[in-house]
């Protein structure tokens, strides 16, 4: 499905401090990581995460060759022959859950939840903010534009501006995933069966003499699906004019001008022309594809402006995220296990929005049976269950006053095991079924949250005994820091 | 080196066109392609180019595996077996000259010329692109950040928010030809030889009880190379305090702390404060490392406030070219060879900007002999000599009133052959013999063009033989337009 990812893969420092817990005699102890992210891209509501059937190739994969380790022993860091040794025969062997892809997410809550030796806990984390802060990031882009084309169509164009190879190709699956019908980008179509689209360039038309003789040629090479790229030279003038009396010369043929494509210029001003001048001409059959610097700004303007487009072609502010390019996943330690019994750790921060939820948690979405609509997510210590015959009492876990109560409701649980001591135990879904389960994601939420400007904030809230446990902690910490300075 | 890249790394409109061509009988016509960028990212002055040592990789493996084929003869497009056949055996067989890694480039200079058949230049673009446009827009954020910081040590931790893998390791290898002195990327390090850098995250002292503990142990593992995460819980109550504790238990051994490093905070106040602490105490050789979403701009501002900082560690902005994701290279033919005859074509457009510079070139830097500084660069046809001798007339290509007179000068000729029919004729030079040269690049420019806020536009201008070709192409075109409407 997609070659394998180097161990090297990773920071530095996640080899140093694997060598460090080796040497303290420390790096087989078990200890627990969330991956999560703080804040929302975008200005969006929420988040489509992505990412997880790379992250579980990674670790299927995940191993040092000879010549890794041969790298690392040339290091400064005088590494021991017998850490070196270990790495030969390193593999995953920890528990990983996951929510699946294409879920619905917001900020704080555990999208990846590790358990596992230290050692590999540390070595993991570098690639997994990769993949999954890059995925999601742009199946979320997507879903925006998505939000605003409606039905129209919608063509991923980014390759060529995309951040390297590998953006490219997982950018474009992500895309379809986020609402996207087609990629430019072959090895996306090979690699995941994502449909892959383009029609010709301006290089074609300036290939000949006349570009008239250029559209001919172009329509005899693909009688079924000729869509002609009209503004090489000047769209109403000539681009248009020419493709019409192709797509004139086709209907006569029996065959059919699928689309004339606009990529520059006033492209609510040209569609409309365009639109006209096909129309008359009796090819009312024929779409107009637009592509240029396009992103969910430009064509709600387009639209509002009664553009005539029905398909959109969307590239670079699309593949590298344009507005927001990176996401800030992060993954902490939320617990360790000292003899047989998990104890809650925290990283303390003088920003309270930075400090962690410690423990071993559940997520759950919190779905009103009246509505079908989610009410709130929901995270518990791991040992809580939720009674669905009591009224849960959510409360905003900053400001605890604002509270309110869900009577007759489901609570889903959105983790679902993926490794179980190294051995995947999740049948990885399809695409199609990926892009699926975002659809019938989506249709859980109301507008006021989905909407691309300004939407509500959804509700993350942890339960009682999960908030009493983190406070106890903070509290802890801080003692603790105060005691040792006194001494 | 690196792995090989799949002919599929294109658009499929570069498949769809080679087929046409192919069906129209003109697929193995010779054309030449240039490749440029047409505007400057982040308002510098200049571009840094890099990616051509991944696009020589690219090159020189480029072909059709048999599963690529399959693929392709999937799609709908109902490709002859022909075409199909003739992929089998493609290769690359044209010629590429190119501007060396490490050159400061400008906008509409040819940094890449092509010449192959159509069908050949056409698959190769959508790579090239996104090859160039990334690694040159890492390697140019470096060079801002490189500008701003002096002397210090300047370190890339970028990967764990890199747009995937690839980015993450190309753009270790562009930071550090653009002035960076280290990567966090192992993988990077391995495979060009960057040096590799980094101590310990968070996660490592909220591993033990006591964060005196845990950087008591750490360096007891690392004596030689001990750098000390400060703020986990409070960085001057806690952080340091301990740091100083563990310092002048090294030295009492012999040993040295070689750094503390920040992370969160006012790393103005914060760098102060420790280093006042940490020469109270005696440990005036110990470093003070910074990270935490620097880039250009927040360490000039420190460094304005006196922020006691040795060492800069960025990521997510250089990594991402945050302010700028994407660098906008364009690929347009430029010539088509008819009956052993190279003819110049162009690209119209309504924006005058976008119009293409046609026909086959040269690009030379002119360098003043009395300063040993450039003057401005010079775009010739190829057959044209400059002489030396004579006084070069220099005008801006759209406000030709703008002229300037060189005498004394010399002109250094700035493509390099890199192929010819399909063969390397190149040696690649080592990534440090790239970053040398990078930095004998800067010393040719003043610092007007250098300066990272509001640089001097530096001239690039075409010869009169070029300038005049080009406007004579754009009027027959024009002419050609409105002759074949009135037909």
């Amino acid at each position: 499905m997609n070659s394998p990812v180097s161990a090297l893969h990773t920071d530095k420092y996640q080899i140093t401090m694997m060598y460090a817990h080796f040497k303290n005699g420390s790096h087989l102890k078990r200890r627990a990581f969330d991956l999560y992210f703080r804040s929302l891209p975008f200005g969006n509501g929420y988040v489509v995460f992505t990412g997880l059937e790379r992250v579980i190739h990674y670790i299927e994969n995940l191993h040092f060759t000879e010549e890794d380790i041969e790298y690392i022993a040339s290091l400064d860091d005088q590494f021991d022959t017998a850490f070196l040794d270990m790495l030969r025969s390193f593999r995953f062997t920890g528990d990983i859950w996951a929510v699946p892809e294409g879920t619905i997410v917001f900020p704080e809550e555990p999208l990846l939840h590790i358990q596992g030796t230290i050692m590999e806990l540390q070595l993991i984390e570098t690639a997994l903010l990769n993949f999954i802060g890059y995925q999601s990031l742009i199946a979320t882009k997507a879903a925006r534009i998505r939000h605003i084309v409606g039905d129209d169509l919608l063509l991923e164009f980014g390759t060529r501006r995309a951040q390297e190879k590998d953006a490219a190709v997982w950018g474009a699956r992500s895309a379809y995933i986020g609402g996207f019908n087609a990629t430019s980008n072959l090895l996306a179509g090979k690699q995941f069966g994502i449909p892959v689209s383009g029609t010709h360039a301006h290089a074609w038309v300036q290939d000949f003499d006349h570009e008239l003789d250029a559209f001919r040629a172009y329509a005899s090479a693909f009688p079924n699906q000729t869509i002609l790229l009209v503004d090489t030279y000047d769209t109403l003038k000539s681009g248009v004019p020419h493709a019409i009396q192709v797509g004139l010369e086709m209907k006569k043929q029996g065959k059919k001008l699928l689309g004339i494509r606009l990529d520059s210029g006033d492209l609510a001003y040209l569609s409309k022309k365009a639109r006209h001048m096909l129309d008359q001409a009796g090819l009312t059959d024929t779409k107009i594809v637009a592509s240029s610097d396009l992103d969910e700004h430009t064509i709600l303007h387009l639209k509002s402006q009664g553009a005539k487009i029905d398909s959109w072609g969307v590239g670079t502010k699309l593949i590298t995220a344009y507005d927001k390019p990176a996401l800030g996943a992060v993954y902490k330690m939320v617990a360790r296990l000292e003899h047989d019994h998990w104890m809650p750790t925290l990283k303390i921060s003088s920003n309270p929005a930075k400090i962690s939820t410690p423990g071993l948690k559940s997520l759950y979405r919190i779905i009103d049976k009246r509505t079908g609509k989610a009410r709130a997510d929901f995270i518990t210590l791991l040992e809580e269950k939720i009674d669905p015959k009591k009224t849960l009492v959510l409360f905003h876990p900053q400001q605890t006053f604002k509270r309110k109560k869900v009577k007759n409701f489901t609570a889903i649980p959105l983790h679902r095991a993926i490794f179980k001591k190294g051995q995947r135990v999740y049948a990885i879904p399809t695409l199609e079924e990926v892009k699926k389960y975002h659809q019938t994601q989506l249709s859980l939420f109301w507008e006021e949250y989905l909407r691309i400007l300004n939407p509500e904030e959804y509700p993350v809230d942890l339960s009682k005994k999960l908030w009493n446990s983190r406070q106890t902690l903070i509290k802890e910490i801080y003692e603790q820091i105060k005691h040792e300075l006194e001494e």
